[in-house]
């Protein structure tokens, strides 16, 4: 059998080699991170090293690091400490409508409890929330602005920097959901003004389980996990010490490998994406054309559905997504292209194509080969 | 330098070497379980497995497994979803006064938002809590009765079976924090007639960052954690892969060591406290002389701070802990052995002892050795 070809990037990365080889030399390391002796402080030691190395990579300097199990967490760490202020009125958030299904799900049950209301903005059909929609939405009481830094669908970036003069103007806490696009865009929390960023490690080569929140320096909110005092008396639970090793080192490591990897990265997304587009007919490619991450392709073969090709390309050793793939099982229609305005046969037959690290121009010459006769047998057999 | 004695057990465990075998051979397993292609699918399946081995090792049949980062996310999750639900009344929780700090700490919360009330169970100077003052408890609008099956700190059972009879007569929910029992004694979720158990992956010898519930079929909690429809949306997030299939292989390598193990542990146990009682002065044994978890030896060493013992015995390679190892830094004094009410100087001067499955005689020889001229030293310096 061939090896796999996997351009599923965007719903989880492979283990980057050196993690695996950083996770087995640290398999030892089991004490405690919050035991006094021995083993309880090279765990906590470590941990530290990782915090420092968060703040680095994100510059961050005026920020802490709150260590959580994955972005989803950290999401509804943040949103839903929202219910437990004392306000004195009932807060008003503002998200975009193509936020990650952990965002959307906890605001629609912030709005469940009748405790605080959300703004969804809507986005251009190339996937933008505008600063314009965003200043009409700022309320008396707005307390908080989300807006992702780039969505996993179809990679469009949002005009972050623009949101946060807008939301700074307000005096409004601003916070984004970074998962896509740490190690793919250099970020500065300083930069942008933020108060609030959201990651998690498994989409940027290191393993699941572990994630976590960058909140400026002086903000405190409710604990979503009440208990011990981990993580500064934010997050309680004993820390996935192995998990946060692996983060910690897989920052600098993309550092280093973006700036090897990122002009093939783009060279190959672009032959991907003109190769598709050039040899398969009535296909478009949805999103951005320029402010976007290079490596996200999202696809539409009119005529054909979106799920019927994954498990084609499956059965022929690709690895691709229709949009989302973190919710298990799940083919309801993308609410992301929905969002976007685009018409029912469009997002019906879109797939996303994510590129990493480890894909070859072999790999993407086998894609472009096989692609075409597979998306003409299928369109065949569905007429 | 000799190498370090652990008699840390209850605060963590070291990775199992089988798991740590299991471990490195699972690191390619990238595929996110929720993809629906071939590396998708491994990865769920590995999952689905580990939560197959959940339910045969904890004998829950008709019961589900949820899995969560770690026990005290376990915890917030069942007590915080009382919030949510429509009663018409406002609920009220039993719990013990010598829960987990995660259970502790959910519950204070919870009584903040006056949207719940909570009972605190007395123990009794042993550390248990009495099925009369459970019974005695219970209230028209009592909904949930939430007590450990072991304590960590002094290692008391808790008289579950009837505490189950109690709740079931009055058709309450039962759940318990079985942290500390699981791979201890024998559990069966069934006999116990259980509606919740939570346990944790790193007090059994897998890593840290994976925990769990195991919830009656038919029972629905809101979740702490919206978004995908992960963990069949009780629990958004990409599920932690590694960390569950460590835990999935730790209950059947706990079953099978135990076995081996248990008489062994029992009689170093035995010896450990002998030796300690008999050659050191003014020491006393707290806790249940006989309902208990045998490795857990919680034992005050009069006139001493047990935190300047706990470092002197650090410096000496030896890793032991004053209780409850799980807050950070924390050197308040025991909420457990002041609950049992036991007298200012017996608080301050107790140190946990607990010995795992890897624990030698030679290594409890060597404690014997080195603890009774320390323990000499330490008090005519204290003088």
């Amino acid at each position: 059998m061939p090896p796999r070809i996997y351009l599923d990037y965007n719903a989880t990365t492979p283990l980057h080699p050196e993690l695996a080889a950083t996770l087995t030399q640290s398999l030892p390391l089991y004490g405690n991170p919050a035991s006094p002796y021995l083993e309880g402080r090279c765990a906590h030691d470590a941990i530290e090293e990782a915090r420092d190395s968060v703040i680095r990579f994100l510059d961050a300097p005026s920020a802490e690091v709150i260590f959580t199990s994955c972005a989803s967490e950290s999401n509804n760490h943040i949103l839903k400490s929202v219910l437990w202020e004392k306000w004195g009125f009932i807060p008003h958030l503002i998200v975009s409508s193509i936020e990650h299904s952990s965002v959307l799900a906890a605001c629609r049950f912030l709005e469940t409890t009748e405790k605080a209301t959300v703004t969804y903005l809507p986005v251009t059909p190339m996937g933008q929330v505008t600063p314009q929609d965003v200043q009409t939405a700022i309320r008396p009481e707005t307390i908080l602005i989300f807006i992702m830094t780039a969505n996993n669908e179809v990679g469009t970036l949002q005009p972050l920097l623009e949101i946060s003069k807008i939301a700074k103007a307000h005096n409004l806490l601003l916070g984004t959901d970074a998962v896509q696009a740490i190690g793919k865009i250099p970020l500065s929390f300083q930069e942008l003004n933020l108060d609030f960023l959201t990651f998690s490690g498994h989409k940027c080569y290191a393993p699941k389980g572990i994630g976590g929140i960058v909140m400026r320096k002086g903000l405190t909110i409710t604990p979503l996990i009440h208990g011990g005092s981990q993580e500064r008396k934010n997050r309680a639970g004993t820390q996935n010490t192995l998990g946060i090793i692996a983060l910690g080192r897989a920052l600098p490591l993309l550092n280093k490998e973006e700036k090897i990897r990122s002009p093939l990265i783009r060279s190959l997304s672009k032959k991907l994406s003109h190769g598709i587009l050039n040899t398969v007919s009535e296909t478009e490619l949805n999103g951005h054309p320029t402010e976007k991450i290079v490596s996200t392709l999202n696809i539409s073969f009119h005529g054909l559905s979106a799920e019927s090709l994954v498990i084609a390309l499956d059965m022929a050793g690709i690895s691709v997504s229709t949009g989302s793939a973190c919710s298990t099982g799940s083919i309801e229609p993308s609410y992301v292209l929905e969002a976007m305005n685009l018409p029912k046969k469009t997002r019906e037959s879109a797939l996303r194509f994510s590129l990493g690290l480890f894909t070859t121009e072999q790999e993407i010459n086998q894609v472009l080969k096989l692609l075409p006769p597979l998306v003409s047998k299928l369109r065949k057999a569905s007429r």
